[in-house]
């Protein structure tokens, strides 16, 4: 596909070249003019001028709309649009329809597989919420069957999870006392959970759902990584028996506690108990990922571990030797607790705040894991659909007993593995906690409260992601300070103040990006007519009498006197050292603006300054490659005249093609 | 200048078009690929590795230090250095030594008349800030002369302005009532100076400067206008010779006062003076923008206002009519105030609150006005070292019964037209001040307070810039936003509401631009090699079988889902036209990745879950021209290695050309 006809001796061995054959002929020396002095055929596009309302309507559909949820609904009338409507909000009606046996065996067998994880976790986490057991299996209960009707993950396993609960856990004994106050405290946990539901559907169905994303990735490792240590120090009150033991989660304060009582407060037939079933936990949790097939064993060991010291304690009567057991569950299922939400008074707002808090985070979980498994199956997920359904199902939860209930990682990934098709598998497991309320809550009486320490641990472990970490570092380690810092806030403080950190290094990232963007010098790639930055290219070339500057960033009022000066800077730093080395002066200063998407009205008070301050200096401002946005608004503002149209360009080298010849003259 | 002397037949008459000879040939047709089926020479550059270390130093110089303030202490030793440090700290060593008997004209005559303006404005003002006239005048003795020592600014007038004196005036009445308290409100007062002082040094001293420009222009043109129109409205008190006033500064609350107070409550008299001596100030005012030469007729038309309406006063003893005076300005220079600022206590924290308000915009109009005639005369204006002069200042200033000083607008544009060459002139307008503390001060108590309501109104109304608004609309919808928000909260609400507006809608612009960065379908203007956005250009041709997507921003956590998403539905839209018009599927995604200048952890997950997606669609994706930064994370996280070496390429066209042929065979 030879498409150089006209050329008859090419000179080069490089003739294939494509870009800028007009410039094969000069040297790679930059102390040449690589002069192109040729009328350019493209002038900088003028897009047509919008209407306003246009523009805004075009601005808030890209700011919250941006996924065109009322896509289908287009073009449809009536009935047809009734049915799309409870489609969208019931997604079970869509799939539903589909649905077939072949599907039901792969949700049956991952449903049985995630409620025999889930039942002895529940048990588990309540404890870490300050609540009684029954309440981690009453949100194992209603929340899943809800969010089966209207969630539209096929993945996700919904139930409470570790960090949530602790996080609650915490903020509400900053308030309430759970021993002395049990009721108020769960009665604050219910009004928490109510407002976290109304957060998380209020963000979804106004469509803010972009918020949680200014929780970073490396954040959220870190965040998480500090909350399964902190989770896993706690649990060695249970798994050493420790009695007398510090209500405050950061390590200091736990390992004083744990040392203070190594002494007499530590009971060994539970340390025997808690330690050899941790053993073999964490032995099952190693075949199965040593060998993917296997990954039931550490699904169900939990269960047989809870079966089996059950049955150990009751025949050994080891409670009487001071091994703790859990006692007593409630039995039957959730009663109605929309009484007991505080609807007013002073606890309020207080619930209000911890949902708010709690239903933040408990998002994040929740779309992080949709939206792997969505993408790992290929599969489409409407973030703000799914907070619309995730906070329902607390608004529901909260009403029926249930503390705040999300997707939890490591039962979504059983659930996955186990070969879940659709939700239903989370409405299998809804009936088998049901089963289990109903019928054998009184059966884990004897179970020790060690083996619920254990099964913490090992489930808590896998939220420390040292590979995310190592990679992190690898790749910014702008994002590695956010993330060891959220890591070292909740570890050596408190999850609040890891999180405190966590969202506030994200926004230190973003803010930093805005203030101080980067700037470069470009120079021509010998052979060709592409500019590009001299560092990432040693061998380009800069053009004499000529310095190109690109802005990496939209010039906003929060980087345009930074820009302005860099500028200028890298103006007086070239002509230094072209002085050092007598060659002629600079007299075009080429701004690329490429990347430059957007401009406001600092930035073009900012190209003035610079234009000013350069004619001062007998240097030539000249703009190559202004976007739609940034030609409009150097045209209403007249920019464009001031600097005059015939020095704004196409293309770099368009720009330097106009310098050339009257440097040529010149020089 | 022929450089193309390899090209024998020039087959167009654009024949000088210097960009890609090799595709001349090839049609203005889209069904066409351009293929350009040669090996490219410049591949992506790798940046050479960079140490850890010298990268976050690179940061920390380019966030903290970007204007390289230690550059002239380099290669200097000894004593050297230490003069060097002086003229550092105070700048008037160096501009000192050069100092003539010309440049001492220019600052004189420019010293008298800032000094006639700044009298009575400074009377006027410290009423605005609830504190007796001498105030005023005391902070324009002290605080213009450490400026001179310190600051490098050449034409900024020092002293009270009328914006910070109502912000001061506001926020400390909400603590203290000025009128039953006097004491108390006058040293917290001071004690906010103290902090306010304290905040512009420190933030100066660790260069945190920029964070300033966190305050959009926008923003500041509306709460600057909103602020006078309150200013001005308050002034109907003093004008109508209202007794009984509203506290509060919003619109409603102001214009209720007056027009309750309409029948009984106005005084004819002070209106006739009040009235008669505006229209003269604004006359005076009107000569002076009519004709540059007259600037100083509005200049020192305040000064003459005092003088007549005080002769008046005194001569028909019109106060004794109702029309209210002066009555008493303390003699003599600043006292001490060192005892009388709070160092403990539960003042201590509502005046440092109130400080690092009043500093912050102190602060921004002080530095706004130092940038505007440092680009007006062309001389550098070092913003950190600003901060710390006027920081500087203000401590000084509140351990003489000063209060908040600042760059003044309006008396700085006097200071420029009336020829002032140093700082000098504020060491003479404080020298005046000097004389009239110590001996005129008696003279002004028959001075009416109507006339300094009229004096404020007049000087106030330059703050309201219609100009600036208008064009803030022509440019930026959003700014203008933040502009008439900022304005409408102050004139509605109050000083700090507007504040708190105008700040949130400045970040919450930054954050829009972070969250839903821009993205473009590129199309090939034809006849060159060059790549545009389709909606810029719409003669920009799209290739077929090449879905090309430019992605303008940096990939970061805030927006790396929405990135892939858009990409995804761009793909989406593209295929379903393709389908209703018959043509074959897109088979090559590129990303050009020009703008994105950096990306983060979550922008390579948003990468590898878009690369999953189009492997799931038979896409294939293609990289062009990632940057220095870009290209060093693709390598670390291993992505540049699932998708393939190879699919980077160094232009949008040389990622074009490796399609074609594959897709000539195909098709």
């Amino acid at each position: 596909m030879n498409m150089e006809p006209s050329i008859s001796a090419p000179v080069h061995s490089t003739d294939k070249v494509h870009e800028s054959k007009d410039m094969d002929t000069i040297s790679l020396s930059s102390s040449h003019c690589q002069a192109h002095d040729t009328p350019h055929i493209h002038k900088v596009g003028i897009p047509p001028k919008q209407n306003l309302l246009k523009e805004i309507k075009a601005t808030v559909k890209e700011t919250f709309f941006a996924d065109d949820p009322l896509r289908p609904f287009k073009d449809q009338t009536g009935s047809k649009r009734f049915i799309l409507v409870m489609q969208t909000i019931f997604p079970i009606l869509e799939w539903g329809r589909s649905y077939n046996i072949t599907k039901f065996r792969g949700d049956i067998i991952a449903g049985l597989t995630i409620a025999s994880l889930c039942i002895p976790q529940d048990i588990a986490y309540a404890k870490l919420a300050n609540l009684d057991p029954q309440y981690g299996l009453y949100s194992s209960f209603v929340p899943p069957l809800i969010y089966a009707l209207m969630g539209s993950s096929r993945d996700i396993a919904i139930g409470p999870v570790a960090v949530v609960s602790l996080l609650l856990g915490t903020l509400l004994q900053n308030e309430v006392d759970s021993k002395k106050e049990a009721e108020t405290y769960r009665r604050l946990a219910f009004t928490a959970t109510f407002f976290a539901g109304i957060t998380q559907a209020t963000l979804g169905f106004f469509r803010l759902g972009f918020l949680i994303d200014f929780l970073s990735h490396a954040a959220v490792v870190g965040f998480m990584g500090g909350a399964a240590i902190t989770i896993a120090l706690q649990q060695l009150k249970g798994l050493l028996g420790i009695q007398v033991f510090t209500k405050k989660t950061d390590i200091v304060s736990v390992l004083h506690s744990v040392f203070v009582s190594a002494h007499h407060g530590w009971n060994w037939q539970t340390i025997v108990i808690g330690l050899s079933f941790l053993a073999f936990l964490l032995f099952a949790k190693y075949i199965g990922k040593k060998n993917k097939k296997f990954f039931w064993v550490p699904a169900i060991a939990p269960l047989i571990s809870v079966i089996l010291s059950t049955f150990f304690v009751f025949i050994t009567r080891a409670d009487k030797q001071g091994v703790q057991i859990v006692k007593y569950i409630e039995k039957g299922i959730n009663p109605s607790s929309v009484k007991e939400i505080y609807f007013s008074g002073q606890y309020l707002p207080k619930g209000f705040k911890i949902g708010v808090v709690a239903g933040m985070i408990g998002l994040t979980e929740a779309i992080a894991i949709g939206r792997t498994f969505a993408s790992m199956k290929d599969y489409q997920l409407d973030g703000n659909k799914e907070m619309v359904a995730l906070g329902t199902m607390n608004i529901v939860g909260s009403m029926t007993s249930c503390y705040v209930a999300t997707g939890s990682f490591s039962r979504s990934a059983v659930n996955y593995m186990a070969g879940c098709q659709t939700a239903v598998s989370n409405i299998v497991m809804s009936f088998i906690v049901f089963l289990t309320l109903q019928f054998i809550t009184p059966l884990f009486k004897y179970t020790p409260n060690a083996i619920l320490a254990a099964i913490i641990i090992s489930a808590v472990l896998g939220l420390v992601d040292f590979e995310a970490a190592i990679l992190i570092w690898k790749i910014d380690k702008f994002d590695f300070i956010a993330c060891i810092g959220a890591f070292f806030g909740v570890v050596f403080s408190s999850v609040e103040i890891g999180l405190l950190i966590a969202v506030a290094i994200s926004f230190a990232k973003i803010l930093l990006q805005v203030t101080r963007p980067r700037t470069a010098i470009l120079g021509n790639l010998p052979g060709t007519t592409v500019y590009r930055n001299i560092q990432q290219y040693p061998g380009a070339t800069k053009v004499q009498g000529v310095l190109i500057v690109r802005v990496d960033s939209a010039i906003y009022f929060s980087n345009s006197n930074y820009v302005k000066e860099r500028i200028l800077r890298w103006l007086v730093d070239e002509e230094e050292e072209l002085k050092a080395s007598y060659q002629p002066k600079i007299q075009f200063l080429i701004v690329e603006m490429s990347p430059v998407t957007d401009i406001d009205t600092s930035g073009i008070h900012a190209l003035e300054e610079l234009h000013k301050s350069l004619q001062k200096r007998d240097v030539q401002l000249i703009l190559s490659n202004p976007g739609p946005v940034v030609i409009n608004k150097l045209h209403e503002s007249n920019f464009a005249n001031t600097i005059g149209e015939d020095k704004i360009f196409l293309t770099v080298a368009d720009a330097v093609a106009s310098c050339c010849p009257k440097l040529a003259t010149e020089v």
